[in-house]
């Protein structure tokens, strides 16, 4: 499937979450096997080489992260919301579009030196992002590119993960916010 | 990887999330790039011919069942706690064994008739796996099957789903709370 198939299949709410907010969802496209598959595939070939985990954001980096590092054959981290991973964990609070925010991982789970790839369905102003990285980071993994299905560039998050030194690739943009 | 050395890397945290509880943790599992690979593929052995979609419940049974989704080249349907989808959903009320929840779906990702297996990492109690199997029927799915990574059999929930007509299948168990 062309990324423009794969485009064609996101369906975009007008005023969710808030009033002004068109926001694109992804559900209608990984309810359509061969759109899942295929921006799975898609991921996959943007995935550097001596990449040893993939990490991904909840919730929604979830569904495209496992998948992806299932193909790869990679492992998963989870970067969660505050107070969902049960052991001891580092976390970040940053500032979201919409609201003000935290997360978690478990640092246990990153390995010294090790390459982890970020993904998450869609960058906006990259907060979560960065924040995800930083925390990466912060646990020991080498962490430089980060993937997505949806970019909305007008908001500037690929130049924001660009300046803390994370390149980003993502399969699809759209116009506005 | 055989079910014993999957079970292997399933980490075990008492008093998780509250006194008493024994919280069995997949992120151990899944951190381990074999691992979770191995577990999708003991999960796909186990899904049915003629299944065209997967549902995960969130968060955890997006991780597990959009790789297992991926694999099989099948749609993936997300069961969302209330509030995140982004449409008009169909919704469900039910109690947990900590705390009451709701549960929702989008019912224009469900075709009628279409056979939907549902996917989670654990089966407790099945409150959460029995609304979930109901507001598919709901949507018009068939779903008679559902898999999980983990049962705690003594809480019951693979008699309660039986009780509703689905069959549950889980990889590995683990004796107590």
């Amino acid at each position: 499937m062309t990324l423009d198939q794969i485009k064609a299949l996101i369906r975009t709410v007008p005023d969710f979450p808030a009033p002004g907010i068109q926001f694109r969802d992804i559900t209608t496209l990984i309810a359509d096997g061969r759109g899942l598959a295929s921006a799975i595939d898609h991921l996959a070939e943007r995935v550097p080489q001596g990449t040893s985990a993939i990490a991904g954001i909840e919730a929604r980096g979830f569904i495209f992260g496992t998948a992806l590092a299932t193909k790869l054959g990679l492992g998963f981290v989870p970067v969660r919301k505050a107070g969902k991973l049960p052991v001891e964990t580092i976390g970040l609070d940053y500032t979201l579009e919409y609201a003000d925010a935290r997360i978690e991982i478990d640092p246990s789970l990153v390995s010294e030196g090790e390459r982890i790839v970020l993904v998450d369905d869609l960058i906006a102003t990259g907060g979560t992002a960065t924040a995800a990285a930083q925390l990466l980071r912060q646990a020991g993994a080498h962490c430089d590119t980060a993937l997505f299905v949806i970019d909305l560039p007008e908001l500037g998050g690929a130049d924001r993960l660009r300046a803390e030194g994370v390149e980003s690739h993502s399969l699809i943009e759209f116009a506005g916010h």
